[in-house]
């Protein structure tokens, strides 16, 4: 039997996760029948290479969906409410990397290393979960499979594409501004649609994305629910601090946890995590070995280091995680789901190509 | 009667907190009789100004110290080592900036918000505490007062003056050299004396200080170990993960922590901080009020927000604590304890001007 392809959409294809997506696709030779690359009309009319060939990004209208089986959305929740239910209309499966659908009920949110099984409920709609919540996910999940898991408290320490290509431009030209000693300007960060802009620039701003009636964050408030619903832990608790830096690329993120059998210790932590799905360990005090941001670029993995144990609680870990926010936090996770939905048989049959 | 004044010295007066040092005596009009400053070899024979005049730094050997009454160390641990205790045998006391004795016995380890009566127990030295536990400790103690505290669980977000100005110095030239696609050279941080040094410039290193063999590294121990001891707590529980990051100045902590007594509403812990000395609250979420490294830069308080109760735990709260690390970290806290030495009558009387 031949290989089944695929017709698939990128959806916000011109932007920095959608770089990402095709170049992952690309790489792991995703099994393509036809790809259209879908856009504002802003952006509509730009040419794009794709395995060394030339495709013209087209306005994403609901009429564009027809015949395509798989479409991974990545342009923003405004986008993904207007046009997912239209492409769900149209047979399509839809992975959205947006917040718009993640707490849906009914709709799967995956991780593939924690719960790729969910993709069977799946009614159309996948979404893939907030970056900063995915990393946490990989490296605690094969410890909660081991030790079980009752409590969770993370500072993130988040990079500036995680909102975007402008912000990551907003925070050179700040730079460069403050290195001449001139004033920074700022009109992205922290939220683009809010009244205030701070500059990121030698700066940390404890704030990403708008704040909730309870004081913490949406983007606080993503991981804590997230968190919940992909590991089916409902009474997890979980806590989150979310803290923007002026770094470019690479989320950091220091975990405190707490599990329910307790007094592993640091090397049974290690070893578990060492043959666990998508994680990479670093740590290695002694040699300076642990992650960081910039050594996480490019990289699919999650890299967890400075593992050790609370020095009160019997149960209570600490450990330093990181890893490419575009990359596992968003595209390489994404085009993950697919390939799952793939291998499982669970895109509609009409339409693929045998 | 006259005010007394003081023949002080300042070793260290070229570097970081030096600077800072000469420039709050200054502001404060402490009461100085005569001001020698003091430096390395390399360093002495430097011309700075001190309310106007010009001083010739001189190099810091024993016998500087005659005749000296109060003298404010803050040249690294290693010259404390050395020359604390040849100044504390000339009659002087010390007012010591490093980690070098704040964990001896006997030796007070002060904040002058939170344990000032500590100061009457001196042989000589007084130890200035860490700049991240100082900053934590002026934002728990009112909390601790009136609630109790039982666990505290911090992870920092560290500017690199904090370890001095080559480390500023490095990274402007790393953040210069990457803006223009260079790579960037590393040779001072994270440790000058470690082995591997690793850009900081658009990263986030987990590591201040060397580490220790519990894998804590000890610039995490020293915010333990200190703020057990400044808080007279030996049993209160507290883990710390210390992070540098791409911030010239001001240190910024997102700080959990449980209290004795539950249930205490964000509004009450907002006026518990506000009427508490050397506290200004910057919180407010809905008008995106909250404190950052940039606006803290050359203030003397600590500043806190994004204060929080817990999801789970009904004694568990969240905040967001920022304060300048070469202020009130170090520097504004050293010349504090010496206005609290002065007028508590705890500088040795003979060498006092009248």
């Amino acid at each position: 039997m031949e290989q089944q392809r695929y017709h698939m959409a990128v959806v916000g294809a011109t932007g920095a996760v959608g770089e990402q997506i095709l170049h992952i696709l690309e790489e792991r030779q995703f099994p393509i029948a036809t790809l259209k690359l879908l856009s504002s009309k802003r952006s509509a009319g730009k040419r794009v290479l794709f395995k060394g060939e030339p495709y013209i990004v087209e306005e994403a209208t609901p009429n564009v969906f027809d015949g395509v089986d798989i479409a991974i959305f990545s342009a923003g929740g405004s986008v993904s409410k207007a046009l997912v239910p239209e492409a769900v209309q149209r047979g399509v499966v839809c992975v959205d990397n947006t917040s718009a659908f993640r707490m849906t009920e009914g709709v799967p949110l995956v991780v593939p290393e924690v719960n790729e099984s969910d993709l069977a409920q799946h009614q159309g709609i996948i979404a893939n979960p907030n970056c900063s919540t995915i990393q946490m996910v990989v490296a605690l999940e094969p410890i909660r499979k081991q030790l079980g898991l009752k409590k969770i408290i993370v500072s993130t320490y988040q990079a500036v594409s995680g909102a975007g290509l402008a912000a990551v431009e907003e925070m050179r030209e700040q730079t460069r501004a403050l290195l001449n000693n001139e004033q920074p300007e700022a009109a992205v960060l922290p939220v683009g649609s809010e009244k205030k802009h701070y500059p990121i620039a030698f700066n940390a701003i404890p704030q990403i994305d708008v704040f909730q009636e309870n004081g913490y964050t949406f983007e606080e408030m993503k991981m804590i629910q997230e968190t919940k619903k992909i590991m089916h832990m409902p009474t997890l608790e979980v806590a989150a601090t979310c803290v923007r830096l002026p770094i470019e690329t690479g989320h950091s993120e220091s975990i405190y946890f707490e599990t329910e059998t307790g007094g592993a210790s640091v090397q049974e932590m290690k070893e578990l995590l060492a043959s666990a799905p998508g994680v990479t360990v670093q740590d290695e005090p002694s040699a300076q070995v642990y992650p960081m941001a910039t050594t996480s670029v490019g990289q699919k993995d999650v890299f967890v280091g400075r593992i050790r144990r609370d020095l009160d609680r019997d149960n209570g870990y600490h450990a330093w995680v990181v890893s490419d926010n575009l990359v596992k936090g968003a595209a390489w996770n994404s085009v993950q789901i697919a390939e799952s939905l793939a291998r499982l048989q669970l895109v509609r049959k009409t339409g693929a190509v045998q």
